[in-house]
């Protein structure tokens, strides 16, 4: 009998995790060209209340009453065990999954959506902006702002506007409004389509489009929201492994063996993992894996350096893995893992040896994807298939070893919007893609340009 | 805050219910050219077991345990009450609505496929041909097969196989052939194509073709598979209104006022309402309202007659309301509503005056699709859309009544895979269809041309 375990509305957590409390190293922070940034040199594109939770060391934040009733429309998301996959597998593992997929937008994105748009709603602002790479960070954005009421504008790569085109509707239906990055709207748009007329468009340059449509409105008002990166957005995705904990226990799981996340940004992979990261801080033995694409390896092959956020050097440098700022990854179809850089929080895990990163190329991930398919019923998002198939590794080492390991991954959402890639994959268009060793040597002297401060390779400081 | 009501595995219905054994005046036959089609003649296209369902009158027939164990994957699905378009609407009314979009196929569909698969499987049925509208019941169905274990061929209507590309990657996805609809595949598809080049096909073609590819398999053991229409598949639908029941007791509710569904072959109107019609048999006040588009108002301007099932007539007559066999409805975005005809239980429901159908123009049910996607969060089907501009007619008229009347209403399936529709409604594309007498005239000149007996007028007999 497949096994759900529910939580009551009286048993979602009312804090957030903040992992910048518990880390062995303190946070390094952003840095501009005359030294560390402080807080009120980002309201301008940011409302200060959030900004004050981006700098936050305080181990738990408390959730607004009101941002988690709206949260209640779909939460506590049900945990649930992929015995039909553990059967077809022949494993002793059990296998656990957090099903993000069920929110209105299908994906984890709206955890933290919800919580932006009703801080910037608090804080007065009239328009947000963003970017957006597969479409679930867009769409989620536009579905929060229809229900607090605050109108949107979302830049979405290039590539993935082409690839899923429905996206653009949904986000119409819920009255954002959804443009193709780079976009002849933003200097910095005018300036990437002069310089490559037929780019795909990354997330470093709908990111770069976006800022400077907030930051260029003169009343103040219009503000940008990030979907993932920063410490805010990954806090408010803790609600995810809080409940995960609560509802192993009622399974009778006191911990997982494993945690895994795909990591694109970082956000659906730290809000599970952190809160089992902090287990790990304090003594369980728990293996954290986040799951990143061969063809946009930033955690495996990345350096952990300062880089900007986006493309046009616009952003604050953040310490993280990164490709180079520039780096323009091939057009995978798990779109929301084509970014340049990685959260400062997920990498300094992996800087800490708390994380151990894993590469997976497309093709295994859409093969996973399917005998999930076949097995547990339902569809997933290109992003989440990476997970999936480094959880079947993981399932047939268990085997191999005849270990009863308790598996937990993230399904972070699913794939409605994605099957132009299935399409493509069952008719043989899809390839793997490996990323060439010039990459990382461009990356290397693109980030020595930069202030040496911001260069650390030991992981320590 | 939300209301959501939550059933446990436990509390899962343990029998479906059979409206035939409640109905005031006996179902009619079944007609074949010699009269009364005897069950044994059904069985060149369906397993015995299931021709059994069609034809018993025992009110209460036991779910097997293992189809229970696959409806457990998604079931008890969730009572929710619309309480932010109540918001928006500002109605007393309370709007509570069974949410079935949260199968793995994303409708109600997979309540019927998963328990005709079973009994196929038992049967040893090893190929099951299907026809589809909208691509809902295609992809339950493909989805069942793969769980279950049967291969599956799927006929869909070209112009939703054209209007929804993806439809065709989801059944592949879980194994599934999807073939555009009518094809050179079989002798009907290739009639068609000869008669009509340029047809956008109808659900008639479609089961034609599917019941040919089953019925001329000479080893017997392909198997036709209907989403709709016929007894047991409604049968099996009622799982959705007896869980409902016992949710709304749940939540303080002896009965609702008005209970609403979309109709197109009738299986999720029946699958939700037919419960609450036994209740309005045994005495309660209960308003019964199937929805159907203005395109195809087979209850609210067809003929109640004998008729076939399909368009080129192969299949036994059944005593429904129908627009004739031959009836090729507008291309409507509510694909699954583009039937000639209605099941005969739903039929009869209205003929004896126990549900109050309603047509409502396609425009208007994409205002309520937004308007619902902006109070309540999600998008809905365009045959949902049905229900819920029906729904909010009957909240907006106990507004101006001031009465707190319950309503309670089907969201069928999501619209994840309909956004086309919603685009063209965007950009203006999209017009309302009304049925010109003309169509009804054909009707009955083409009706008149059956036995005789197959006509009732008066409803009883």
């Amino acid at each position: 009998m497949a096994v759900k375990i529910f939580l009551n509305e009286d048993e979602m957590p009312r804090q957030w995790y903040n992992l910048a409390a518990d880390l062995p190293s303190p946070m390094q922070p952003p840095m501009g060209p005359d030294g560390p940034v402080p807080p009120e040199a980002w309201g301008s594109i940011f409302p200060m209340n959030l900004v004050e939770q981006e700098y936050s060391t305080e181990r738990w934040i408390d959730i607004p009453e009101e941002i988690l009733e709206i949260l209640y429309r779909w939460r506590p998301a049900p945990l649930k065990r992929a015995v039909y996959l553990e059967k077809m597998l022949d494993t002793p593992a059990k296998i656990y999954y957090k099903d993000e997929s069920v929110s209105p937008a299908g994906s984890h994105k709206p955890n933290t959506a919800v919580a932006q748009v009703w801080y910037n709603k608090q804080a007065g602002t009239k328009m947000i902006t963003t970017e957006t790479g597969a479409g679930q960070w867009g769409s989620a954005l536009s579905f929060a702002c229809s229900i607090i009421g605050i109108p949107c504008k979302v830049f979405m790569v290039r590539i993935s506007f082409d690839q899923k085109p429905f996206r653009k509707t949904m986000m119409q239906t819920w009255g954002g409004k959804c443009i193709a990055s780079p976009s002849m709207e933003t200097n910095a748009g005018r300036g990437f389509l002069e310089k490559y007329p037929d780019t795909p468009g990354s997330l470093g340059m709908a990111i770069s489009e976006a800022v400077e449509a907030a930051a260029s409105d003169p009343s103040g008002t219009t503000k940008y929201s990030l979907g993932s990166v920063l410490n805010h957005v990954l806090l408010h995705q803790t609600i995810i492994g809080l409940e995960a904990k609560k509802q192993l226990a009622k399974a009778g799981i006191r911990k997982p063996d494993i945690v895994i996340g795909c990591a694109g940004g970082g956000s659906n992979f730290a809000g599970l993992a952190f809160p089992f990261i902090q287990d790990k801080i304090n003594g369980d033995d728990i293996t954290i894996i986040p799951v990143e694409p061969t063809s946009c390896p930033t955690l495996t092959r990345g350096l952990f350096s300062y880089d900007f956020g986006d493309t046009a050097c616009t952003t604050p440098l953040l310490a993280m893995h990164t490709l180079g700022h520039s780096f323009v990854p091939a057009p995978i179809h798990a779109g929301g893992l084509r970014y340049h850089g990685m959260a400062p929080l997920v990498s300094q895990t992996v800087v800490e040896g708390l994380a151990e990163p894993v590469a997976v190329p497309q093709l295994e991930c859409y093969e996973a994807a399917v005998k999930w398919a076949r097995s547990e019923g339902t569809i997933i998002a290109p992003e989440t298939s990476h997970a999936v198939a480094v959880t079947i590794r993981e399932a047939l080492k268990a085997k191999e070893e005849g270990k009863e390991k308790v598996i937990l991954f993230n399904l972070s959402g699913h794939g409605h919007m994605d099957l132009l890639g299935y399409a493509k994959y069952f008719d043989g268009e899809l390839k793997d893609y490996a990323l060439p060793q010039e990459e990382i040597e461009k990356a290397e002297s693109e980030l020595a340009g930069l202030p040496p401060a911001a260069i650390s390779k030991t992981g320590k400081w």
